[in-house]
């Protein structure tokens, strides 16, 4: 069922495909990057699986392959960036560079975006501010799958948050999840299986306890992480508003059931209430707070305590925040991506339509 | 069971208490208005039912009384307090109050504190920022109760977050929530009537499910938002984990499981890696992203669609953040404020202790 690439086969395809929809040089690049680092990290389903669903959304002349992307409103340490309908892939590191230069010279920086589209994997945006010895954050607003509590309406994306934070010795701290109990790539793998998701995931259209991984197609929705009331749903769903206001409201994009869907089967809503999706970014400056080496020799001993905590009898250790996905990604380099025959098709028919070699 | 206090008269208690302890009348008055705020938004864990506690950690020289809370480093966006040994209760609205001042001047601020104690609750905090047009942020780190995913330790506090946004005719989004399934305070409740916790709060020591309230006196833990890995318990960790290296690293206070305990019949650590607990709060200026009024009318429209959204037939409407503990608060000062009679005794105890009239 699944196929092994390379990185570098799948990036030359990837970045012949951005080139072939107009990207500019650089942009293809940083989309590319941007794209299928989620594969690396074994985020399969936010990874070149999508490739083709950005390809129809500018078909479908909703993604602009050659944006005038801007910061339209500054403060010393926000802003706000207009996307111009840009990929989010090309967008979001933009905006976040923004939010490090910010922090550079205020300590901090927080950027919220409008006008922009999917974005891909929010660690790969937090990761970014690592290298400056900054603690980075992204999180991002995506079409509406989920049911607040006590909701039989879809009015939230699975809103996902994502912090990373450095450490010295040890790898760094990066936190990179949906605000729901399950994301939507598991229930996809599901779909594909047709196996039953446990009771917790997803709602039918009344609101009653579902377990069929189909059940979106027929009015059912995703519940905020936390699964029911009593174990704290409404928590989930704090969560995955915070995301949303942050995102859309603070920047003037669209919100809550407004947001305009990722696939271009699926018209936007006729009464839009912003501009495009939203994102919202923040750096902060380690040595705004305290010596950076203090901070990182602090957050070595945080990791290896937590690292060597004592588990229950069937595990080894506990998993530091990020650990899996640095690992699946150091194997993935050495071994290859392995792509699934369904993705792989859908990929020969974007090559065969772009006149692009796959 | 209960009796009912007006808000006057556990708040003249409070005040004498406090005084009495050697408060200043401004620190007695700020950390009288704190501590009440629980009780009069429902949060009566948190409340008049702690202050024998407070009371008893100074009485273990665990609390100064009269302490000089300083910022010991800053930047234009953000700064460090050292809370010196104060009430939490007291050093928190002085680091609130900073990261305010910062956002006037830099659009943002972030504060992160050491050497503090239990703060109240965090929704008091981050809705400081309200009447000035701000977002505001709250969270702090606590004793170690709740064992991350896959851990029979305890490394975690409750470790809640706050974050309260201003809307226009609508009240305020207000989001109060500790990252594990159920707050400690919940727990409590059960342990009183001796009734059993769903299955998803709370684990035995070695990790196996428990229904038992009384189970962290045998070892056993909380659990982090999601209840289990299927269900999202490492997102939990992840949110609980943010919050301790905001609120401690950054700061410098203790961090994990070196947090002190807030009773103090039990000691601190022997081997601290910092300064007292530690909090983190933000205030987020509106304007420094869009006009106040332009965010404040779309949060209206926010609050009114999710508020209107349809619901499962059982329920009437999906609760906004925040709604439940206005109501509450509306209530109680209308009617009064229930204190469950071993608060009572308790309070009656520490009247006579202390002298002080109740």
């Amino acid at each position: 069922m699944e196929t092994m690439y390379t990185y570098q086969q799948l990036k030359k395809f990837t970045l012949d495909v951005f080139r072939a929809i107009g990207c500019s040089e650089n942009d293809s690049m940083l989309a590319t990057k941007v794209l299928l680092d989620a594969d690396l990290r074994g985020i399969d389903s936010h990874g070149i699986a999508r490739l083709s669903g950005y390809v129809r959304l500018w078909e479908a002349k909703r993604i602009n392959a050659s944006p005038s992307i801007k910061i339209v409103h500054e403060s010393p340490s926000t802003a706000v960036v207009d996307g111009d309908g840009g990929l989010g892939l090309v967008v979001a590191p933009f905006a976040m560079d923004v939010a490090i230069k910010k922090a550079q010279q205020a300590g901090t920086g927080w950027v919220a975006v409008k006008n922009s589209n999917h974005f891909g994997i929010a660690g790969h945006h937090a990761m970014m501010a690592l290298s400056h010895d900054m603690i980075g954050i992204a999180m991002t607003n995506a079409s509406p799958l989920v049911a607040p509590t006590f909701s039989v309406e879809r009015l939230l994306g699975t809103n996902p948050i994502a912090v990373a934070i450095p450490a010295d010795k040890q790898p760094p701290f990066v936190a990179d999840f949906a605000t729901t109990t399950a994301a939507n790539g598991k229930l996809e793998i599901l779909q594909r299986k047709n196996a039953d998701a446990p009771p917790g995931w997803i709602q039918k259209k009344d609101g009653s306890v579902s377990t069929n991984p189909h059940e979106l197609k027929e009015g059912g929705a995703l519940i905020p992480l936390g699964s029911d009331r009593d174990h704290g749903s409404h928590k989930g769903f704090c969560l995955g508003a915070w995301v949303d206001i942050f995102s859309a409201v603070l920047s003037g994009a669209n919100y809550g059931p407004w947001v305009p869907p990722f696939v271009s089967f699926l018209a936007p809503p006729a009464d839009p209430v912003g501009a495009g999706i939203g994102h919202f970014f923040g750096a902060m400056r380690i040595d705004a707070f305290r010596p950076a080496e203090e901070f990182k020799s602090h957050m070595d001993n945080w990791i290896s305590r937590f690292r060597s905590a004592k588990t229950t009898a069937d595990q080894e250790s506990v998993i530091i925040p990020g650990d899996p996905e640095r690992m699946m990604s150091e194997q993935r380099i050495k071994e290859g991506i392995p792509v699934n025959a369904k993705v792989i098709e859908d990929l020969q028919e974007l090559s065969g339509r772009l006149k692009v070699k796959f």
